[in-house]
């Protein structure tokens, strides 16, 4: 039998740890997006939880279970995105430092996240190498323990807990659907299905100007993601080694989406549903309204993770 | 003692009626928006109500309310806001035609709401006589029951079914705060809260812009809105003579707000709680984060009704 990253056990442990500090987030229903889908679908609001994104789930377990003698030298990652902020609210919850390298070019809403919840950006040259031997400098000089964006066992387990509150909030469910980047979110929720409720579908959605998932998975190896062009900006990453497997076997179908069915999702669950999602957590509201997806059997109530909702209001992308 | 529009019973009464028919809405929390306001904040989310406004309520228990054979003949309003997509919807759910007389210059995106609902838009000019005119025509000529916006019991009653909902979700509030406009709403919680948890304190906001609650507390006599001015478009009419005594004599406190705290606290529900919510709805979150409510005494836990989220998403007050 493979081995995957974590399994319902480290799912079931990041529940527990991260109860009380992260949102249990609502789940809400449209019906306009249900006619337009064709089916029920089931909104698990992320972008109502802490920092704006189900990040945080993954980033307060791993930041939790950090030993204390070696928590007290703090956390790092290297990341322009949700796990940033994430990371640097979970630090400040356990009372730790958390060192944060961030290209020059980010995006300033994203720094302003990291700064406000008392992270410590380190800026860096926008390129992998200097990302990756500035992050190895704040390690030597800290000592704090890295935490990786999604490949890594605790931050899987973390966003598997998402599924677990899905699968309470919504009896009968027939397929989670999610959006699919480096696959931490999709991965955490393929390790809770597969053994808390294995007759759930598992589905993801992916931009098609960042589809290493989709391309993967039709090759049957990992293929990493080159020259991503896509405004979900969350979804620009490779998928990882831990990441990949549980993808590889436990994902029945990638649909990949166009930037303007993004963009049309991402305004429709805007002005229909009243759900400020970024555009990221749109793709997988792209894929169910998308022609191929209205025409799959089967799919009677389908869970959707909207993913966060960290949006820049002075850019959106329908003006 | 003072006999008011409706009481507990009919409140109780509306709940079940419109029970599977209505959300049952979230309450969500943001730690930030409670540091700046110096207490604890729980947001009522009736932006995701159906309709995408708490009138949803009011209007469906309204309607199905119409005895069977009176019903058939549809029903009927004048409104140029929340109230009309909300009847159209609670009439289609019903089976019944709804007439909706609106002047000439309404939003476009308020007419497309009651027509995708499938109600009868009827137009007319835009002053007060041409509106009370035509609408008398309409129910004439169809033998429809007049639903007014606000100044009816049974929309009373129905609004304040969030009142019962909000008790249940947050034990321990010390306070409800919600924007008053005609005063429906406030006065349906009033009419909850005075039997149901009268130590729960009730707090209205209000554009200075349109200030005649304020007024008429005051004065202590009703006192009619005129010219109001104010970006909170649901909140420019003035109290009825069945909304008013509530108001009156359950409101502890009307606190007023500038546009630009409105605009301002809108933007921050939007950007740190991701609450798509719309000006009026800001209203009451404007109030609580004002410098005379933070000096407000024994308000640890206050819930804030966040009354609808229906936007123009292509001119938003930011840009």
């Amino acid at each position: 039998m493979t081995s995957y990253a974590a399994d319902l056990e480290a799912v079931r442990a990041a529940a527990r740890r991260i109860d009380g500090r992260a949102h249990r987030t609502p789940v809400v229903t449209c019906a306009t997006l249900d006619r337009f889908a064709g089916r029920a679908l089931f909104f698990k609001c992320e972008h109502l939880q802490k920092a704006g994104a189900f990040k945080f789930r993954g980033a307060c377990n791993a930041v939790m279970k950090v030993a204390p003698e070696i928590a007290v030298r703090g956390v790092a990652t290297h990341s322009s995105g949700n796990h940033a902020g994430a990371l640097a609210l979970a630090a400040r919850l356990r009372g730790i430092p958390a060192h944060v390298v961030m290209p020059r070019n980010a995006s300033p809403v994203k720094r302003r996240a990291v700064e406000e919840y008392g992270g410590r950006v380190v800026e860096c040259e926008p390129t992998l190498e200097a990302r990756e031997r500035t992050a190895a400098d704040v390690l030597a000089q800290t000592g704090a323990t890295l935490i990786p964006p999604y490949n890594h066992p605790d931050v899987i387990a973390g966003q598997g807990t998402v599924a677990l509150e899905l699968l309470e909030q919504v009896p009968g469910l027939d397929a989670v659907i999610a959006p699919v980047g480096g696959g931490g979110l999709v991965s955490g929720i393929c390790v809770a299905l597969r053994e808390a409720a294995p007759s759930v579908r598992m589905l993801a959605a992916e931009p098609a100007g960042a589809d290493d998932a989709a391309r993967s998975k039709a090759a049957g190896m990992l293929i990493p993601q080159t020259g991503p062009r896509t405004i979900a900006d969350g979804l620009l990453t490779s998928l990882g080694d831990l990441t990949w497997p549980l993808i590889r076997d436990c994902v029945e179908r990638i649909v990949t989406v166009t930037e303007d069915e993004i963009v049309a999702a991402m305004r429709l669950a805007w002005e229909r549903a009243k759900l400020l999602i970024e555009p990221s957590a749109a793709v997988p509201l792209a894929a169910v309204l998308s022609g191929p997806f209205r025409r799959l059997d089967g799919l009677r109530r389908v869970g959707v993770v909207l993913s966060g909702g960290n949006v820049n209001l002075d850019s959106l992308p329908w003006k």
